[in-house]
C-alpha cells in the first residue's frame, strides 16, 4: 500500500488537468454550456401554482407509500402524518415547501479529476451518456445483450467526448458478470476509464456503500474529504403510482447522509402511470418527486438534489412508452417550470422511441433535446447512444448524438453585436471590389474569423451530391461507425496515481472475496 | 364557354369546403397553427436598435443596387438618392421606415378554394412545400432530373397533406417542358391539382402576367374581385450582397400593384454573400430586404409583403450552404426579432444540408423547423421535402418532413389546466384500486380522453423491436415510401366548375400558340 497520504495524492498527481483526446475526430473542448435564452413556459404563472396546489392536495390527500420503515420514521419525526405498520404517508404542504426550500439551487460535483468539476443548477446544462439498457447495437456486430467488453466501450466513448460531462449507469447491463459482484467490476472499470463525475445505483446496502468506497479512494480521498463536497451522484425512481420503493430510498438516504446527489425522477408516463391529461401527469410527477425529496432535506438539511422529469406519453394503441413527442416536449417544459418555482435543478432525457438509428431517431431526439434545452433542463441524462425507448445503446447513435449535443452547446453561446460584428465597413470594402470578387469568402473581416466563426461538425456531410456519392454515399450511421472504431482504437485511459489504483483493486479483490453484494431483492 | 357570370362560378361551386383527402394516412384536419409561445430572442432590445442602426447605414451610406429603370424612377420620387444612369440607390432612414410602417402586419390570402384562405402575420405559423430543385428521387426511381410528371406528383403530396398551407414554386423544375411555355403547363397542373394558394415566380413580365390571369380565372373572378384581395404570391431574392436583379423587381412591382402578396428574402449566407458574422450578415439582409420592400409601398401602399431571411452560415472549407446549424437557429430567431421591429411577416424554411433523407437529414431539418417555430416564422418554406441545400426534392423526405410539421402544429396547442385536467380525483380512484389494477390505462378519466389526448403519428414507429424486425425491420424512408405511393394511388383532384377548366385551357392553349415567355433574359 502506498504511504501518501490521501491529501497528496488527490487527483492521481493531475489536478485540474485535461488530456487532450485522440485526434479521432476534431471535437469542442471542455466546457459546460450555459443557456441564455428564457425557457419556453407553456404554463402561466397561475397555471404554475395551479398545478402546485394540486400536487400538494396529492400529498395532503391522498398520499404517497414509502417501502422503508426508516424513511417513514424520518418523515413521522419531521411531521408527516404516518401509521405505524402502514405504508402510506401523508404530509402538509407547509412541512414539505419548508424541507424542500432548504435544497441548494446549485452546486459542484467534483470527480477524480478536478478538471472535469460541473456545476449543476442555474443556467447550467449538463449531458449524460446513456444509461441501463439491456442491449447495445453497432453495424458490425448487430443487436446483442449488453457484455462487459460492450460496457467498457461505450464507457471510452464517454469519455472521449468532451460534450458528455458525466457518466451514468451502466451505459449498457453487462450480463456476462453475475450480479452479486457486477457493480464491483462495473465501477471499477469506470474509474479506470473516466476521470468525470460517476453514478451508483440505488440498488441495495452493500452496492451502493461500495460504489462510494470506491469513488473515495479513487480520489485519493479521506472520509471526510469525500464528504466534504458533493462528489458523484445516484437517480432514484418512483414506482408510479405514489409509491417510492426500499431500495431507491435506501440508497437515496445513503447519498444524502454523506452529501451526495440525489435525482429523483418520478416514473410518470401520461395514460399509464400517470393521468392521461399532461397537467394531472405532472402534478403527480412533482407530489412524488416533492416527497422523497422533502424526506432527503430532513435526512440532510441542504444536501444536493435534483428534481427529475420523465414525464412523457404513450402510444394509446400499445401502451408502449414515446418518447420526442409534442407531449413530451411540453411536459419537459412544464417540469422546468415546476422546478424553478421550487427552486430546483431540473433533470430530463435525450429520449426516442425509434429502432433504429435512422431519421425517425434523429428527429425524436432532436425534438428531446429541443425540449431540454427550452426548458432549461440541467441534467440531460441519456443525451448520447438511447435508442429503442431505453431497451438498447446504439454505437452509431452515440455518435450522432454527440454531434447534436455539440450543436446544441453552439447554440447557446450568446450572439456578439459590436462594431466589428456589424461588418459595415466590411460591407462597404466589398461592395468596391470589382463585381467578380465582390464576396466575403475573402473579405479580411472574414479571414479573421473563418477559424472560429462557424460551428464545424465531425460527422454532418455537407459535400455536394456527386461528392458524396462518388465517396461511397455513406449514410450517417455509416459514418458514424468509422468514427467510434477510430476513437475506440486511439483511446487511451486517464491517468491513475498507481498506488489508487493497487488500493481499488484491493478493494474489489476482497469485496468480491467477501461475496458482493445480495441477489434476492 | 360557360354563360355563368364569375361571382356565380366563384369557388367552383364548392365554396368553403374542404373535401376529405383519401384514407392514405390517418391525418391531422386542416388547420393553421398558432404559435403560443414567446418567441426565443437572441439580441436584446438594445441589440435589435443597434443592428437596425446598421441597417440603416448600409442603406443611407452603402446603398442598394437596384438594376431596373422604373424601380429607381419610383424611389427617386420617393424621396431616395438615385442619379441618373447609375443603379445604386441610397435611401435615408425616414423615408424607408415611414414607407414600410405602411404594409399590413397581417393579412390574408385566397385561394380558389375560400376553404383553404390562409391567414399571413401574427401568431400564425404556415407551411409550404418545397420549391424549385432542379432534380427529385426517391427509393424507386432514384435520382433524376426533375420531369412533368414528378412536378404533378409532388403537387398531389402538397394538395393531400392538410399540414402543407400554400403551395410553392415549382416543388422540382420539370425540365421535359420548353421554358417558354413551362410557367403554362405548370401553373395549368398546379390549379387542376390543387385548391390550396399557389406562387408565381418573378421571371419576366409574361410568367408573371400569365400567371396572375390564371389564377383570377381559376378562382372565376372579375379583374377587379381578383385585386379586392391578395390571393396569390410571389417570392424574390436579392442578388447578395446589395443588388435587386430586374426580373425579380418587375415581378414584385406588378404583384404589388395589384394587391398581391411579395416575399424579399435577401440571399445572405453568412462567410459569403455577407460577412462571416451573423450580426452582420442580419444587418445586410435587414437592409436588402426593407429596400425592396420601401419600394414596394411607394407602388402601392398598403400592400401586403413579407420579410424574408434565408440567412445561414457556409461551410468555410468549402464554401458550400449549410443549413439546420446553430448559426441558422441563431440567424432565423434574430430576423424574427428584426421583422417584429418593422412590424412585418416573417418567412424562413425548412433546410438541411444532408444528400439523403438519413438521421442528418431529420436534425438539420428539426433544427430549422425549431428556429422557424422560435422565431415566430410565419410562413416556414421548403417545409416538407427538401434536400441536398435544395437541390433535390425528396418524396420519401417529403413524408417525413409532414410527420414532423404535424407535430409541431400539435405541439403549438395550449397546454390546458382545468380541475379536470389536473386528475386529482382519477389519481385518487386508481390509488383505491387493487394493486394490479391500479393504473391508468383503464380509467375513466382515460378512457374520455385518449382518442384525442396524444398526437398520433402516422410515419413513426413505436412498435418494441421484436414487432418492429418481424414486421420487416423497416427504417423511417422505406415506410415512408410506402405511404407516398398509396397517396398518390388514391389521389383525387380537388373539384373545378367544368366552365372554368374549359377558359383556363383554352388560356394556356392560345398563350402556347402565341410562343409563351421570351427564355433570352
Amino acid at each position: 500500500m502506498n504511504e501518501a497520504s490521501p491529501r497528496r495524492r488527490r487527483g492521481g498527481g493531475r489536478s485540474g488537468n485535461i488530456r487532450r483526446s485522440g485526434a479521432a475526430i476534431d471535437q469542442v473542448d471542455w466546457h459546460i454550456p450555459q443557456i441564455s435564452d428564457k425557457p419556453t413556459e407553456p404554463l402561466t404563472e397561475e397555471g404554475v401554482e395551479t398545478v402546485h396546489n394540486a400536487a400538494m392536495r396529492i400529498l395532503e390527500e391522498i398520499g404517497i407509500d414509502f417501502l422503508h420503515e426508516g424513511a417513514r420514521q424520518r418523515l413521522k419525526e419531521a411531521g408527516a402524518d404516518v401509521t405505524d405498520g402502514e405504508e402510506r404517508v401523508r404530509m402538509d404542504r407547509d412541512m414539505v415547501l419548508e424541507l424542500v426550500a432548504k435544497a441548494p439551487a446549485e452546486f459542484t460535483l467534483t470527480p477524480r479529476n478536478p478538471g472535469r468539476q460541473v456545476t449543476v443548477g442555474g443556467n447550467h446544462q449538463l449531458y449524460v451518456n446513456v444509461s441501463s439498457p439491456p442491449s447495445c447495437s453497432d453495424l458490425d456486430r448487430g443487436r446483442r445483450p449488453g457484455d462487459r467488453q460492450s460496457f467498457q466501450e461505450l464507457i471510452k466513448l464517454s469519455q472521449y467526448f468532451n460534450c458528455i460531462h458525466m457518466v451514468g449507469g451502466y451505459p449498457v447491463e453487462p450480463v456476462d458478470i453475475h450480479p452479486s459482484i457486477r457493480h464491483l467490476d462495473c465501477i471499477h472499470d469506470k474509474l479506470l476509464l473516466t476521470d468525470k463525475v460517476i453514478h451508483t445505483y440505488s440498488l441495495g446496502v452493500e452496492r451502493v456503500e461500495d460504489t462510494m468506497e470506491m469513488i473515495r479512494i479513487g480520489g485519493g480521498l479521506t472520509h471526510e474529504e469525500f464528504e466534504a463536497t458533493p462528489r458523484m451522484y445516484t437517480n432514484i425512481n418512483s414506482t408510479s403510482p405514489l409509491k417510492h420503493d426500499w431500495p431507491m430510498l435506501d440508497g437515496a438516504m445513503r447519498l444524502a447522509e454523506r452529501g451526495q446527489m440525489v435525482t429523483v425522477t418520478p416514473f410518470t408516463l401520461s395514460g399509464a402511470m400517470a393521468p392521461v391529461t399532461l397537467a394531472g401527469a405532472i402534478a403527480q410527477q412533482t407530489a412524488e418527486a416533492l416527497a422523497a425529496l422533502a424526506l432527503l432535506q430532513h435526512v440532510k438539511p441542504g444536501c444536493p438534489v435534483v428534481m427529475g422529469s420523465f414525464t412523457s406519453n404513450v402510444d394509446m394503441k400499445s401502451g408502449a412508452p414515446a418518447f420526442g413527442t409534442p407531449e413530451y416536449m411540453r411536459a419537459t417544459q412544464m417540469s422546468g417550470q415546476m422546478a424553478r418555482r421550487y427552486n430546483l435543478p431540473l433533470r430530463s432525457s435525450n429520449a426516442c422511441a425509434a429502432n433504429a438509428p435512422d431519421s425517425q431517431a434523429a428527429w425524436e431526439s432532436a425534438f428531446s433535446l429541443w425540449a431540454c434545452v427550452s426548458s432549461r433542463t440541467n441534467i440531460v441524462y441519456h443525451s448520447a447512444g438511447w435508442l429503442e425507448g431505453g431497451l438498447c445503446a446504439s454505437y452509431e447513435k452515440f455518435v450522432m448524438d454527440c454531434e447534436t449535443l455539440q450543436q446544441m452547446a453552439r447554440y447557446m453561446q450568446p450572439v456578439s453585436v459590436t462594431e466589428d460584428d456589424l461588418a459595415v465597413d466590411a460591407i462597404a470594402e466589398v461592395d468596391a471590389m470589382p463585381e467578380a470578387q465582390r464576396h466575403f469568402l475573402g473579405a479580411q473581416h472574414t479571414m479573421e474569423r473563418y477559424e472560429t466563426a462557424f460551428y464545424k461538425p465531425f460527422l454532418s456531410n455537407w459535400d455536394n451530391y456527386q461528392s458524396w456519392e462518388n465517396a461511397g454515399a455513406q449514410q450517417t450511421p455509416e459514418r458514424a461507425n468509422k468514427i467510434w472504431k477510430q476513437i475506440l482504437a486511439e483511446f487511451e485511459a486517464p491517468a491513475m496515481d498507481p498506488a489508487i489504483a493497487e488500493e481499488l483493486s484491493a478493494f474489489v479483490e476482497r469485496r468480491k472475496a467477501e461475496g458482493g453484494a445480495p441477489t434476492d431483492f
